[in-house]
């Protein structure tokens, strides 16, 4: 997949990636702990509009769009469908610098150093700082790229957070033109490729001294409450085996989830457990768990349901202890396109980063944008796995590694892509 | 241990003490769920008072003591040490009608019965309505029956509650008098044996067929905090081979208690689980159980903490976890006298009533009274095992039943007793 006739990247910049994200941290809601910069919060939009500046510096044509997308354009020299790169610059409450933030500034950093370079790409160039990826008080995600596929449903716009404002008003608050959401959205005919750097959110790079993971899939997640209901007695004063204990229930099913994930990179997670009463010297009368399961296919999510289930209902049963299980929501998983990881992996190779390939367990803008066309994903390490945290950490040296490699596989497909 | 020379016991009135339940449970607190009468409430000294005439009409003679304890004592014709009965009148928040309320009202009906059928007693004998049993918000139980035992510390005394109001001047407040409650502790020459009826609080008897039990021991409890601390990662970027998940190992050890319990028995329960951070699509990075386990003796106490700590620290080394298991509280066992069970056992079977000896999960005032005296206990059925609810239940007739054997075992104890 090395494309040794398209012109090689100069290294990018560390110094100014760590610029840029000192700078936009600046752009920080007050008296919320950690980095916060949520969508529509009057910081984001102040970080935006910094963001729409370093854009124009970098020779980019600047709009936002109905569904309140920064985008940034470089003219293509022969026409034909566009590239498009870029991320997401909101966080979670008590967030981080780089969830996000790192494939937007990667890009920037990119595009300049093509510039510099004197590297042309045939084909329009889109960097996109997609508007609020993260879950929202609303109850989505994902906003502004889900905008772009056409996927943003008049059903998502009329939901509500807990004061009783709609998503829509929300997004005309941001900015936004909920009215004409539908027109902003692209058309599978006009992008050639879709590429996304992330950090990895996880430990393995870090662990295994890969400075980049090239992204197999998006994960499936498919979540489900189990109900377990059984009779609240008294601790001292009822026997072992006339109880009918909910948690213990609860408890074989926690151990299911463990042993169901874990073959070819997928996981699942008891994160939440509630019991009821509550109390030291009372028979638990209700245990709810909620758990998960993500996956890189629909058939093993399935079998991971089926087992849970199976699992549930035995450890129940033994006890003399109901149990429902509801689904609570089902995300399909997303491919990364074979041809573009190939791409990704080479570009990497052609400057020396070894690359693993690693199946993603977040959700990512590049999964809506999948529905326009074939998407890649390059990971860069996180310190210590963590994210969504303060201590979410990659060293600008890291950052700038992937910034190359993005730049190399937007020339090299550049190069490759279909110019009709 | 029948004692044919002694006189037998008429039936007693179910009629009369289902009266007396339905009035007593008209001193209720509003404004609170089901039949609560919580020590300290102006309820409980209303109910007391009404108590108090109650025993007085069965020519009791009665007074209360400096620890609030309502007193009603019959002269005996021999001098020499006193036989007791009784239980309590409080209730938990939320409770029923016969947890402890049984045990003071039988007793009345049994005086009322050798009253009428003109049996008097040798020895005197004193019926004690025991000031608050229940668990109270400084954090103590049984204080009344700790003070007769001299076992009511300053300590005690001087614990407060989420208002900084200590137990003293809750006491005090009650109508006690804290500055002599060590004057009213009796001495253990004083008394030639305690018994007391109670409420199951249990399925057992029910689920059996029998009318009453006579108790063994009542439980030694030991309580244990079991602290896991994993890492809270993402719950999609982290392999399940670089978790450190908090609740797998919990969930483990809530296995644990349930196997580790269940001989002769014994019990173990894990009442209440808290995991942090609790969110669905993050790894739990702590989880704690609160755990106890109750036995008859001191040896399976210790063997069930000591088999506890193994597989906590066991669950948790295998997945990378820490766990602290910090002991919370440990209370032993109390054996009832054989003799004084014998006696109960041959009262019931005088009486057509057959009976099983059965252990006490829960604690009782007659533990403390144990360091006075031999002591004994009969249980009658609890409907469908529920208690400290507002369906906790048990038939007139079924406490009728009980407070002849009551009355019986007084009359076996009282012409059996030592007369020194």
């Amino acid at each position: 997949m090395t494309n040794p006739s398209a012109p090689a990247v100069p290294p990018c910049s560390a110094d100014r990636i760590r610029d840029d994200v000192e700078t936009l941290a600046t752009f920080t809601e007050p008296s919320h702990p950690g980095w916060t910069r949520r969508a529509y919060s009057k910081e984001y939009t102040s970080a935006r509009e910094w963001l729409a500046s370093r854009m124009a510096d970098c020779g980019l044509r600047v709009r936002r769009d109905a569904a309140n997308n920064l985008i940034g354009t470089c003219a293509g020299r022969a026409g034909g469908r566009a590239l498009a790169t870029g991320s997401h610059t909101d966080t979670v409450e008590g967030g981080g610098r780089f969830d996000g933030i790192a494939g937007v500034l990667t890009a920037l950093e990119a595009v300049r150093t093509l510039h510099e370079s004197g590297i042309t790409l045939h084909h329009e160039l889109r960097v996109v700082d997609f508007f609020n990826e993260e879950a929202n008080a609303y109850g989505l995600s994902c906003v502004g790229s889900r905008a772009l596929a056409g996927a943003l449903s008049q059903r998502d716009l009329a939901l509500t957070d807990a004061t009783g404002e709609s998503l829509a008003q929300g997004l005309a608050r941001a900015g936004g033109d909920p009215a004409s959401v539908a027109d902003c959205a692209w058309t599978d005919d006009e992008l050639a490729a879709f590429v996304e750097l992330h950090i990895e959110q996880g430990p393995v790079l870090e662990q295994q001294g890969y400075p980049l993971a090239v992204v197999t899939a998006i994960a499936g997640i498919d979540r489900h409450l189990l109900e377990f209901t059984g009779q609240p007695d008294h601790a001292g004063a009822t026997p072992m085996d006339m109880r009918r204990d909910a948690l213990c229930a609860a408890a074989e099913a926690v151990l299911a989830v463990e042993e169901l994930a874990g073959a070819d990179g997928s996981v699942g997670t008891s994160g939440r457990l509630e019991v009821e009463p509550g109390a030291a010297n009372v028979v638990p009368g209700t245990a709810r768990v909620w758990a998960e399961f993500r996956a890189a296919d629909r058939e093993r999510l399935d079998a991971a349901a089926s087992g849970l289930g199976t699992a549930a209902r035995e450890a129940a049963a033994k006890r003399g202890v109901e149990v429902q299980v509801h689904p609570l929501s089902s995300v399909s998983p997303v491919a990364a396109d074979p041809g573009v990881q190939d791409v990704l992996a080479s570009a990497a190779d052609r400057h020396g980063m070894a690359t693993r390939r690693l199946f993603s367990g977040a959700g990512h803008d590049s999964a809506h944008m999948a529905l326009l066309c074939p998407i890649g994903m390059l990971f860069v390490p996180s310190h210590g796995g963590r994210s969504h945290c303060p201590e979410e950490w990659t060293d600008p040296e890291d950052l700038a590694a992937g910034a190359r490699a993005l730049a190399q596989a937007l020339v090299d497909l550049d190069r490759s892509a279909d110019r009709a």
